[in-house]
C-alpha cells in the first residue's frame, strides 16, 4: 500500500501534512524531522493506546535523536477535563519542556482534543502531532484544528482552534478497533460523501461492501477522501464562521438523540446517520430536495450497516434539547439541509415545523416495530402513560 | 485632546483598532458597534477597577443596546490563576454567553492576561476588548495578543497568542494611578524608544520632564509612540518566533532581579530599567556598542526617574535564575543587545562572560554605597559569609 499524503495549506501560507498508510508510526521520527524547531517530544495517550503503540513511537523518535517522554491518562471522555489539562500542563513543566518541545496525541478523539488543547496553551502554544487510533478520529477530530475540554456546563465548552503540525493516520492501529468504533467513522465518511459531491457519494456506495469488510485499500481511500473534503472546508473557514457549518450535517438531530437516549445508548455514528436521514426528509419539505436524494442516502447508510434506528424517543424531549443548543436563534433552529449531492444550505427551521417532523419521525418508527417503540417511550419517559397512537402520545 | 487611533493590520488582513485619548470608555459602545457579530458583553474587572469604571462602561454599552453583565475578581497577581479562569468559564456558561458575546477586560495587566485567556478559550474563542487602566498595560500587555495565567511551575506558563478585537487606552483612568505604577510604564516606554529609533529616543529625552509631570499631551504621545512601535513588531512576528524577541530588551536581567530580590521588592519598571543598563554595558564588550549609547540611555533613564538601583544582589543567584529561563540554549543565555538606537541583535552570551559582567555590575554598586551592598548580599544569601571585596565574595 502506498502512503497517501495530503498537504493542508491555509490562506496565510501555513501548512501541515497528513499521511494515511500502514505502519506510519514506525517512520514517525523521519517525518517529525521535517518540522523545524522540535528537539524533544512528549507522547500523550491513554491506558489503551500507550501499552500498544507507545514503544513503536518511542523507538522511531529515538532513532532520530528526539528526547522522548510519555504521559498516560485514563481512558474515556472523563479525561477531557480541566483536571487532566492541569495535570498535563504541570507535568510538562516538571519535565522541563520548553518551546522546542512538541506533544504527540496518541489515541482517539478524547486524547486528540485534550492533548491538542494542552499543546495549544502550554507556553502559549507548542506544536501538536496527531496520531489518531480510531477511524472516527482519523476522518474527523484529528483534522480541522478543534481542541477542547468539557465542563459540567457543556461539552467542548473550553478549547481553541489550533491546527496540528502533522497528522499520521496509521491504518495498522485500526486492527483491534471494535465494530461500534468502525460505525462511528463510517457515519462521518457517509456525511462527508453526501456533502462533498455526487462523485464521492457514488464512489462510496459502489465500495460500501468492501469498506464494511475493512478492505485496506478501500479503507485508505475512504479516509483520504473524507480527510481531503474536511481539510478543504476547514482551510476556507478555520474558525467556524461560515462554510465549516456544513460539517454539522446530521449532527443537530444526532446530538439530541444521543443526549435524550442517554450518552452511550446510541453510538455517535448511529446517531449521526439517523440525523442525516432526518435532515434529508426535512429538506424535502423545507427546500424541495428531491426524494431521489433521500433514497440514495438511505441506500448508502443501509449498505454501510447504519440502518435506521428501531427505537423512538419523545419528540418533545428531542425538540427541547435542540432548543438549548447554541445553534438556536429567534425561535428557529439552524439545520444543514442537503439540496442534492455536494450541495447544501443553512436553514433556520421554526420550532413548529420541526415539531411536526419529529412527530412524523416518531410515527415512522411505529410502522415496523410498534412494540419496540412503545417499550422505548415507556422506559425513556417514565412519567408518561403510553397509549396508541405512538406519535401523538410522544408529542403530547 | 484629539483621540489618536492606531490600526493594527496583520498579514492575513485581520486588524483591530487602538484608541488613545480622554474619556474613551464613555464612547465605548459606539466603537464596539463597529465590530461585527457582538450582541452582548461581559465586563471583567477587579475590586479596584469595577467600582470606579464599570458604571461608565455599562452606561455606554447599554446606550448602544448591548446586553451587559459584570464579573469582579480579586485584585492582584493571585487572580492570574487556573481557579479564576475556571470560575470565569463557568460563570460565562451560567449566564448563557454564546459566540455572539464578547469579554471586556477592564484593568491592568493581570485582568488583561486573565480575561484575554478566558476569552480566547471560551467556546474556542470569543472577542476580547482591552481597556487597560495602568500605563504599563496600555503600552505593553494590552497590545500584542499575549494572554496568560500562572502556575506554581511558572509565571505565564499557560496562555495563548490571541489578538484583542479593540483596545481603548483611556487616559482618564490613569488619574489615580500610584507613582510606582507610572514608573512601570515609563520603563517600557524607555525600552521601546531605545529599541525603536534614534528619533523616538531623542523625542523621549527631550520630553522626559513633561512626561514625568504627567503632561496629558506628552503622556498621550508617548503611549501612542510606544504602542505603534509594539504593534509594528507584533504584526511582523505574532507568535514570538523572531523579531518580537526585541521586546525582551532589559527583561532577561530584569526578571532575574525581580525574582532574586523577591517579587514586589523591586518594581517591574525599576528592574527592567536596571536590565537595560546591564544589557547596554554587556553590548559594549560583546558586540562593540558605542559608550555613547550607554550614556544616552543612562541619561534618559535618570531623567525618567528610573535611576540605577542602589542595592546589589548575588551574581551567583542572578546567573542561576537566568540559567533556568526558557531563553537558555547550549551553555549560553540569549540577550537582546543594542547595537545603537533603533538597532539590536540577539546574542548568545556564554555563562562565563555573563558571570564576569554580573561581578562588574555588583562592583559598580559598591562604589557609591558599599554599606547597602554588603547588607543586601548578607540578607539575600544567608549562607554566605560576607567579607570585602564585595564582588569577589558574591561570586565565590
Amino acid at each position: 500500500m502506498t502512503v497517501r499524503r495530503i498537504r493542508v495549506v491555509f490562506g496565510n501560507g501555513e501548512h501541515y501534512d497528513i499521511r494515511i498508510g500502514q505502519h506510519l508510526i514506525v517512520s514517525l521520527g523521519t517525518h517529525l524531522r521535517e518540522i523545524p524547531g522540535i528537539s524533544r517530544v512528549v507522547v500523550v495517550g491513554d491506558e489503551n493506546t500507550m501499552p500498544r503503540f507507545a514503544k513503536h513511537v518511542r523507538a522511531s523518535l529515538e532513532k532520530e535523536n528526539f528526547r522522548v517522554d510519555e504521559i498516560t491518562v485514563p481512558a474515556g471522555e472523563i479525561s477531557k477535563s480541566i483536571d487532566q489539562a492541569i495535570a498535563l500542563w504541570d507535568a510538562l513543566a516538571d519535565i522541563g519542556l520548553s518551546r522546542d518541545g512538541a506533544i504527540i496525541a496518541l489515541g482517539g478523539g478524547v486524547i486528540g482534543d485534550l492533548a491538542g488543547f494542552v499543546a495549544s496553551t502550554y507556553m502559549r502554544g507548542i506544536p501538536c502531532i496527531q496520531i489518531p487510533t480510531t477511524l472516527l478520529a482519523m476522518v474527523d477530530s484529528s483534522v480541522g484544528g478543534k481542541t477542547a475540554i468539557d465542563r459540567p456546563q457543556g461539552k467542548n465548552l473550553v478549547g481553541t482552534f489550533t491546527q496540528p503540525s502533522y497528522v499520521a493516520a496509521d491504518l495498522a492501529t485500526l486492527r483491534s478497533l471494535p465494530e461500534a468504533e468502525w460505525e462511528n467513522g463510517f457515519a462521518e465518511i457517509c456525511k462527508s460523501a453526501m456533502i462533498d459531491s455526487e462523485e464521492f457519494s457514488v464512489w462510496l456506495t459502489t465500495h460500501a461492501a468492501e469498506l464494511v469488510a475493512h478492505d485496506p485499500d478501500i479503507v485508505q481511500q475512504a479516509i483520504a477522501r473524507a480527510i481531503s473534503f474536511k481539510a478543504e472546508v476547514v482551510t476556507h473557514d478555520e474558525r467556524e464562521q461560515g462554510r465549516r457549518e456544513c460539517l454539522n450535517y446530521g449532527h443537530t438531530f444526532g446530538h439530541a438523540l444521543e443526549v435524550v437516549a442517554g450518552y452511550g445508548v446510541i453510538s455517535h455514528g448511529r446517531a449521526v446517520a439517523e440525523g442525516m436521514r432526518f435532515a434529508a426528509r426535512l429538506a424535502v419539505e423545507v427546500i424541495g430536495t428531491s426524494s431521489d436524494f433521500v433514497f440514495a442516502q438511505d441506500t448508502l447508510l443501509d449498505m454501510m450497516g447504519l440502518t435506521a434506528l428501531p427505537q423512538v424517543y419523545s419528540p418533545d424531549d428531542l425538540l427541547k434539547h435542540m432548543m438549548s443548543d447554541k445553534k438556536v436563534r429567534n425561535g428557529a433552529i439552524r439545520f444543514i439541509l442537503p439540496i442534492g449531492p455536494g450541495s447544501w444550505d443553512v436553514c433556520e427551521v421554526p420550532f413548529d415545523t420541526l415539531h411536526e417532523h419529529l412527530e412524523a419521525w416518531a410515527r415512522s418508527k411505529s410502522v415496523y416495530s410498534e412494540e419496540t417503540v412503545q417499550e422505548n417511550i415507556a422506559s425513556d419517559t417514565a412519567s408518561t402513560t403510553v397509549t396508541v397512537p405512538v406519535g401523538e402520545d410522544a408529542a403530547s
